[in-house]
């Protein structure tokens, strides 16, 4: 790390010679390798933006000028010639560098992120607040392919076409996005790859841009002089002019020298400019360019072979989600799949290889993937849309107005529910029994195990109303699988355990939690019942009823926020009922945001572990806890 | 109505001539002036579309094929024509005809809505259920310019494009959308206007069209050739081709015998369609002709001249919160103002004409409108943002993820929260208090009257923190207005009335209702205290504990589905206090969708009126309820 250990400020790469910069990319991804292939995180994405970043930073000022990352996927470069090239190696740690970029962390991130999408409307916010404080700093969003197929891209690029302010988009086109790219978009920009490259067609393009006014000030007389007057070779122009940018490229993104060129260009355009760069996911490194979808979001790794590290425990729950939904589809024809961009990540991936035609991935489009499902429900289909929970909240409205609206029997599959980990807070999945549970109609269920999960994806294709099941991250816990489907009776719980002195009410993932925290318990001579309520809508109020009036303190254990969650819906229905005096314990996440860290250390964190359960049971019982 | 009145199915307008057919568009147009005249209503979008709904079912057969109405502004005549021309003369009324497309109305509602951009994902969705079941009935999009900027219309034609099915998507472009569209591609739109009309240009484009393969299915060898391959004089091709659609227009909208020549060419293309229809808003009517944004969603009106009805009532909610802000910017320079195609509906016309520079609308786009506000936050700015509550569904990840999860101080107003009336189900602003609660780090508050609504947003723009701030439909109560604003302690209520028996905790519209049922509760010799909460975000909770320890009986009151919204914080703060034994009466929307009708009538389904409520809080002091 000859020259990267020198580096303390992104402005020293401006004096740097392009040999050099090329060194120092080399230099920069040997460290995200050893890092990332010690903690896990996104290499691909990153591998792939070296030399996009080092080019930036070489034009830019930063932190004047704005770069807003998308998703954020992307942004170790920038990371570590910001500031965190000396703690790089606390990558995802708890306490250590986060994810993704964030305002907290430096000024460097002009925006923080995790979701997909945002990064124009964001550059747009940034650009329009520059010129009412009449500054003149510059504004770059970097957005992936896949990215661009979120409808908020759109939205926002439609917006700053109108606006014309001056604004700078990087279209980081690797051709892959986290999946194979999908849509019409794709097969756009796949298309133009046949086309003239930016360095040969670069004199005439300029010359081209620089003459022409923008399409939108020009009164256009015919369709035909559309075509005469801007399809110039700047080709993307094809889509993008008609949103009022001016554009360039394609153009080889790991060639600094272009790049450069092309950015020192680009600073000088009085409007919205698109820049079309070409970059490969994973490049520099092998493994991750012959495997980038393996390597997009990856745990540890050999940094040699490139191997994954062995991983412990057996199969996940998205694992069993997609054998089960195989095994259904096999017999009910009617079944089909969505994913928005995660065959890989939600199971659907054997789903899609025994049904393609039965199987959509739509891209990183959460909205349209929630009213397509609706649709399909409507016209007699029985789609399965398998979404992480953290995502599924980009079609909140969708699921409310399109889903159970008209109640139609859409299943959601929503993984990743609860704490995901490393990935931290834009990524944990602790918001969804909160934002489903008021919606009329809707059924929610929490499998306490990876063969409960079969039993509930089985029950919910054998009801006709929109239901939800969500899932925790990570392997199951080992439990063996049932070969006949049992439907589940709707809105009702099972008693595991019997007890007088406490009763846990515990939904999914706490499920087992809960019992080990009972068995501590016992040992100090309190007698706890555990209750696997498996639905949080329908609540098992005849359930909850016989406990209220049996046990000495309810204690409701769930992996969401407090506020608005299970343990609220069982405050609620307690204090409807005047179900008094029992009191009440609600464990579960807090009312704050959850920083990025092992999903394990996070938990204890909020108190989720069975022996803190145990402890905080017995602390009520002792009456020590009124909140 | 001699022709109208012996319409029984759509089928028979196949065998009607032209001149019959613009016969009857006038005696629909009619019929749609003079119900809307009594009832309010959808009108200038409705109007526009007479023409272009009697060519679809001239060409299309109903309820087989299906046609998806975007928004459902534009549906009168639909469902003129498809068995409620009789009952038409209830359309908003509690029982009558449903504002907008709806399932359970009608065999030709194929997909309802309310809200916009849904119908292309909605087609998708149609469109692969009927090659899957290798039907081969047509499926039909019709989407307004405005609907289009929308985000979800976009991921949908990328994912319609990419499948490359059999479907057809009307552009319904009347330069209007609501307001006055914005944006790039209205700009886009408006320039196709100076080109060649589908009329003149018909016989080279369709021999063009027939004869072109598909772009995606062509190697392209040059950015020049895509250029000469595609730009026929089909010149809205120049943004949809890219998509992969067959574009044709741009097509005068009220031609019916062209309307009827360009469906039956597009019903024999195998592929994805898109065909770009001009229509006037307001058209055949010329109070709604001259004033389509006023004519979009209107109240009654006198049909001969097109006067408005005279409201009762005094200045709205949203009138009080326009001239607020504009008061409030005067001094604060970093005000700026968000609207998503809304600039009369949320009251901000004033601001944009008194701060041009500080306004935006950015289109049908709340996605982007909230990232964008955050953007602006993070830069210094203030921005507040308008949105009816509704929409603001829209964008509930883009309030968790920008805008709370960094903190930054954006100002939500929420308009038209709680019941709204005759638009019904898709339109109730009744989830917002729990769709926003669970969010960790928002304030979120309710004033009591329009008085209380200036002071919460002086308020907000003093703290530096997410906040909303919902308010309903309609006129305030016709308080005295403070000249000087007051800024309101964070989390805590007023008592504005004293009471030992029962206490009602009420929220926004809901403390008017609970000071006069502690009226009527006095006269049976009940003491009621009333305290408007002002914040159901944090709570206060010293004011719950107060009364939890004091009154018999604790009352909360909210315009808000009663599952996770203020009610139930209120319950979860009790049980976690253990704040046993009184008794808790939560009143709110039940759980379940609510249907149209005027908001008096729905408040009262609701039992959400004065008396309803003091007679409720009666028969719980006595006993009698235990829900």
């Amino acid at each position: 790390m000859q020259i990267l250990s020198r580096i303390d400020n992104p402005a020293m790469l401006k004096k740097m010679s392009v040999p050099q910069l090329d060194k120092l990319a080399g230099e920069i991804r040997q460290l995200m390798i050893n890092v990332t292939a010690a903690n896990g995180g996104h290499l691909a994405s990153s591998l792939g933006a070296v030399e996009l970043t080092l080019a930036l930073f070489s034009v830019f000022d930063i932190p004047k000028d704005k770069i807003i990352w998308d998703v954020g996927h992307q942004a170790y470069a920038h990371k570590i010639l910001t500031g965190r090239r000396d703690n790089f190696a606390t990558l995802r740690k708890k306490d250590g560098v986060a994810p993704f970029p964030r305002r907290e962390e430096s000024t460097a991130d002009a925006f923080g992120t995790g979701h997909a999408s945002t990064s124009v409307s964001a550059a747009v916010g940034f650009a329009v607040a520059r010129d009412l404080a009449q500054e003149k700093h510059h504004v770059i969003a970097v957005i992936g392919d896949g990215a661009l197929t979120g409808g908020e891209a759109f939205e926002a690029l439609n917006h700053a076409g109108g606006l014309k302010k001056r604004l700078i988009v990087v279209l980081n086109d690797n051709e892959m996005s986290i999946a194979k790219n999908v849509g019409a978009l794709s097969g756009y920009l796949n298309r133009l790859q046949l086309s003239l490259q930016y360095g040969r067609a670069k004199k005439d393009a300029v010359g081209l841009i620089k003459n022409l006014p923008y399409l939108g000030e020009k009164a256009l007389k015919t369709a035909a002089e559309i075509k005469e007057g801007t399809k110039s070779l700047i080709s993307l122009g094809g889509l993008f002019d008609e949103w009022g940018f001016k554009t360039i490229g394609p153009v080889d993104g790991h060639d600094i020298a272009l790049l450069k060129e092309v950015f020192n260009d680009a600073k000088n355009m009085n409007c919205p400019v698109l820049i079309h760069v070409q970059t490969k996911k994973g490049k520099g490194y092998r493994p991750a360019q012959n495997s980038p979808e393996l390597f997009h979001g990856i745990g540890k790794f050999d940094a040699t072979t490139g191997l994954p590290a062995k991983k412990s425990g057996g199969k996940t729950y998205t694992d069993i989600f997609g054998a089960t939904l195989v095994e259904l589809a096999q017999t009910n024809k009617d079944i089909v799949a969505i994913t928005a961009a995660m065959p890989g990540g939600t199971g659907l991936k054997k789903f899609a290889e025994t049904f393609p035609k039965r199987f959509f991935d739509v891209g990183i489009a959460e909205e349209h993937a929630m009213t397509f499902a609706a649709a399909l429900a409507a016209a007699g289909k029985r789609p399965v849309i398998a979404l992480y929970s953290t995502f599924a909240q980009r079609a909140y409205d969708q699921i409310l107005h399109d889903v159970c609206l008209q109640h139609l029997p859409v299943v959601l599959a929503l993984d990743r529910a609860g704490l995901v980990g490393e990935d931290g807070a834009t990524h944990h999945g602790v918001f969804d029994l909160s934002y489903l549970r008021h919606i009329p109609g809707i059924t929610v269920m929490c499998p306490k195990d990876e063969n409960e999960l079969r039993n509930m994806l089985f029950t919910a294709l054998n009801a006709a109303e929109p239901t939800a099941i969500r899932y925790p991250r990570g392997a199951g816990l080992g439990v063996p699988l049932d070969q006949d489907l049992q439907n589940l009776p709707r809105g009702k719980g099972e008693v595991l355990r019997d007890g007088t002195d406490a009763a846990f009410l515990a939904v999914g993932s706490m499920v087992a939690p809960a019992l080990k925290a009972a068995e501590i318990l016992q040992e100090d001579g309190i007698s706890a019942a555990v209750v696997n309520m498996r639905f949080v809508k329908p609540l098992d109020t005849e359930m909850i009823t016989h406990f209220a009036t049996t046990a000495k303190l309810l204690v409701t254990v769930e992996e969401n926020v407090l506020a608005g969650g299970f343990g609220s819906a069982v405050s609620e229905f307690l204090c409807d009922r005047r179900l008094f005096p029992v009191p009440v314990l609600r464990i579960g996440i807090p009312d704050k945001f959850i920083p990025h860290g092992s999903r394990d250390e996070l938990l204890a964190d909020c108190g989720l572990t069975a022996p803190q359960i145990a402890a905080t049971v017995k602390e009520a019982l002792d009456g020590k806890i009124t909140s």
